[in-house]
């Protein structure tokens, strides 16, 4: 008997179950270019550090500037809410692991003062970087203004999960079209990870799109309520509407692969798979110069009902410009991800992160085999 | 050489496989309705719990009622064989694990009483609440009659595999449209997994389908003889049946999906799947007030001759009202499960339990790498 | 550009990868026949025990004859060898791990005796049950005749990989034409695992048909050749070759698969896989009675250059009665083999082998999930 | 609404994917043929030793020719840097772990000596065998001559990813049909892995290809860049490549997988995905002569900005003669690589390799059933 399918279940794909083939013509990684561009805006590399407190305080926003890259502050986050946000952070990464969720539970819920606001982000102007800011949909109407005002260029309005069209009773729901239309900075938006969400949102007149659902180190959306999408099909995804936004439109909307990526490969993984750039949490995390002193969090921890992933112990590893550029003193991919995504851009003869993202991928499981391998090399 | 095919070997999906997809639209959680209808019986959420000791005493039934769920009652448990229960359960989660298996042999072959069936089905009506009472086929003629007298509202059919066609010479097979016609509550009947038979059994007219063979951790019927379908899958074969039922017939048979519900994530998969409503065991055996203090073990596990499975320990966490409704503590997924699915039904978009089973699920089956992250989670 | 495919790969599944659906009908166990036919013997249980030394003795060999069902007898092991082999167990099961290769290696290059292999199949024939005894393909014309000449019921001509073409300088190969002619008793030949040698090897005249390379946890020779087929694929395709060969012929040769069978499921999966019989070695090492005293090891182990497997410890677990019909007092499914095998054929629907040879499988490697599960089952 | 595809994504298998199938007719391994051809020269063994220093120093590259094989100098190792190579070696071995990488970093930088060269060749020449040469492009202008002129018969041109077409700013690529019409030795290219890339390579005239990125147990290009593809596609489509050009032209190139080979199954799938020799590194840095004493590393692993692996403890295992020929005393598949890849030709029927390379293969990746079973072997 033939049994009616109650649904299709589409193949999806994350880091591990792929791998990079190497292309047709090879280049030396020196010749690679590996800028973008969002609006007005031209990055030498295309590395985003996540809006979490454990990653980027005005501090490191503005090394990540300096590097080349974009560091985004969390508006809603402890530097916001507490003068001394140092003196939290400290409260928060020197607390027992099995406290820290009813803790994080009740200092997120000190209120925003939009003081804080304008002056953290004054601070990373006067150094002359780039000046990113996120915030949450619900609070978009509330601090945006203040955060232009103070000098933010480019801002994140930023959710676990985004569309363009959103129902609630408690608040209107934000309009992307208009707050696009009335605010003078390039919008970006996130997160999405399904064809046809990613093409509305482009369809509001953003500048930028975040993509990933469940797939972070330090949050577990997908354990908790089943909802995710691996970033390798995620990206893809996202960057085919990307591609025929853009033939029908001419306007190229950037998508910034976020979440899960932990090692060179997975970061190269992002490009091939589409993406114009990545933002990284946990890598950072493990800077020198973090915030978070070797812990990371996630920016749904603190949920007063719903606390979605926990401080994680990350480490403290090298300087972040050691991370970014090495050399590297390790062999498992953390350390040098500029170095690593200019090499395989040379395995692949990418000149360019457009021409990376036409490269070839292999659905390659078998990372057990060399997981056995690794094994060994526990050394003596 | 074109090798003949001996037989088709079709493609089915457990928990683990799949994620959710977000949909087009996001609506804020206060904004979904859960609730669900069994008969004339409607309940606020679509929870059940199982007939297991170690789960549904009396005092446990009264409770999920007042939650707005329902408990059942195994009318073949301890309660029906022992005046002193309590006492039973405590020499059952006290011994050895070692030397339990012998001891469920013996404690479960006491006879079944007539009149403690009665005494506890009026305890739980006195206190106001729907009651629901488990029964296995080969009894129902014995004891059905009995607590449908004593005020059962809901008479739960259940066995390890259940059809609508059951041969035996031992004793003349229950003929379920024969019960259903007599017994004047609604009759739920189960487990079942596939198709054919989810039909076959609407068709006697009863009121609800169990669907689940094999996946439950406190069961290893999959183990031991081999059956089993995951539950994905089952769901979603079972829901087809459902749909083309209720279009031939205009009657709605909700479907409960019984065994190997762990997390928030699970659960929301559950609905996504197609079901009706979820029956989980293990994370009620959880609560502080289960009669199983911190074990838990299946209906086949006392089995006299092929136990499936043994006393599991799975602790003691929070009030059961806690792990219902939060707030959560942990960040596992296994507290606050209506949060999480309404959290969920927020990020797909679904106003309803019946919209949730519209939405989109990809096969993800990388949790691997997500589980290597979340290594990382053990803290400092 | 398309890739010209330098060859296909076909999936092959083994007992981990499915599932057996339930059925659309139930009946009870006790209603299922289990017997099975070889030549003119027809045993009650369609379970063989394997041709090693540390499962089969003249002693187990009656058992399990008298148990209703066969257990073969290796006319090379060490029965043949020694005049006090019960000595020589001693000496190989008592020896240190790490020197057991070259000790089998040595003990297992003492002559075999004809004397030797005569007095033991007269023990076993004395005993009134059918005896059968196996043989390598190199030795066959060496030993057979004397094996039925002293009483053998059955012959078991069994290698790692046979063919009905074998070519070999170094002796003429054995035609097995010529064999089943000559000699009076059935001939059981393997093994084989594909679709055309087990339809070339039916067409020699063999009585039994073994089935499986390679899945046996006592042999490595997959590890070590890179040479195996998973038992489900295997079975089926010579499932396949038995039906074909009936269809055309009217002779009916049951297939027996070796191999790999830890479980009750797994012995369910054989049958649903499509075999007439199955053969255990581990799970019978395992019997108090074994002769392997609680260790096991395969008939390549003593290979001289290039061993294929080891000593593997089982650990003594029940009487031989007791892990083939129970009381089980375990639940992991290694105790009441036959109890699980009528069970599975009860939730199936299979009133027979035959009909239990046409259940539904399923893909469901799912069993992660529920490995994971299985882990909260180590007690308090 | 159908989701316009960014990009499609092809399977890719490695050696735990897939199994060998046996033949259709099985022969005496003592009749099978292993030679294969490079060039002018024949080898009774197809079997290389990779060009890392821990694997082929001159002494053991004069060995592995006296048996048969190929072991292949690294003309830019540790014995063209430093007259007293031995001392080096121990001071890298000898380190601990946590230092190694910028201890490699440093002692790889010391210049390449052309006397060490031309010092080291002439001692394997001196003793009678084939000498080869591994080199990398960007140094083959400046050593090759040296290198040939002083007797090499086979030069490895190597790098982690080659292609026919290399742009670079800092040198002229090295235009390999240049090469090979300059040069009067053969000349072997690699590693590629691709289709494409191995047909225009072919078409430069080289005489061999060597396969592999990503694989090896002593590299992580894979970890750290994201590119690699499993050795089974791998091979096969560098095979189809083969097929083509050697129907086309009537030349053969023969092709030589490299990487992630471990055991005697890992070799023979080698030749059955179509290689027609295996060059392996950790086996032989296991033998006791090998110059790593008990240690391996890849040529990757010095990088001074992006190292790719570490010191690998691999322990030392045998003399190299048993390791290829056997006996084994070990069960795993380790040793006797000759004798196992003799026994699944006569499994598989195979008179030589280029039989072999027609052979079946399944997708079956099973191991895991394998591998809980292998647990049992841990013995008492």
């Amino acid at each position: 008997m033939a049994i009616p399918q109650f649904k299709e279940i589409r193949r999806a794909y994350g880091f591990n179950d792929v791998a990079i083939a190497p292309g047709p013509v090879t280049i030396n990684p020196d010749q690679t270019s590996i800028e973008w561009t969002l609006g007005k805006h031209t990055f030498s590399i295309p590395i985003i550090a996540s809006a979490m407190d454990a990653v980027v305080s005005p501090e490191t926003a503005v090394l990540f500037g300096k590097l080349g890259g974009l560091g985004v502050l969390n508006l809603e986050g402890v530097w916001s809410r507490y003068e001394d946000a140092a003196e939290v952070l400290a409260e928060l990464t020197a607390a027992p692991l099995e406290t820290v969720t009813p803790l994080f539970q009740k200092l997120y819920t000190a209120p925003v003062k939009l003081e804080l606001i304008g002056r953290n982000i004054q601070r990373i102007k006067r150094s002359g970087v780039v000046c990113a800011a996120a915030i949450t949909p619900q609070s978009t109407k509330q601090f945006a203004p203040a955060a232009v005002e103070a000098g933010a260029d480019i801002l994140f309005v930023q959710s676990t999960v985004t569309t363009a069209r959103h129902i609630s009773k408690s608040y209107r729901g934000l309009v992307l079209s208009e707050l696009v239309e009335q605010i003078k900075v390039p919008v970006v938006v996130g997160n999405a990870v399904t064809y046809g969400v990613a093409l509305e949102l482009m369809e509001t007149g953003i500048q930028g799109l975040l993509v990933g659902v469940g797939p972070g180190a330090a949050c577990t959306t997908r354990e908790v309520t089943g909802v995710g999408v691996p970033q390798v099909t995620a990206t893809m995804d996202c960057a085919a509407a990307r591609e025929e936004y853009f033939g029908r439109t001419g306007r190229y909307v950037p998508i910034i692969t976020d979440g899960g990526i932990r090692t060179g490969g997975d970061l190269c993984k992002v490009f091939v798979s589409g993406a114009d750039a990545a933002m990284l949490g946990t890598p950072f995390a493990q800077a020198n110069e973090a915030p978070g002193r070797g812990h990371n969090w996630g920016m749904a921890t603190p949920h007063p009902a719903l606390p979605r992933g926990t401080r994680i112990h990350v480490g403290t590893k090298a300087p972040l410009e050691q991370i970014l550029f090495g050399p590297s003193s390790v062999t498992d991919g953390t350390m040098n991800l500029v170095g690593a995504l200019r090499a395989a851009m040379g395995m692949v003869g990418a000149f360019s992160i457009r021409e990376m993202q036409q490269a070839e991928l292999v659905y390659a499981p078998d990372i057990k085999t060399e997981g056995k391998l690794f094994q060994m090399k526990q050394g003596r």
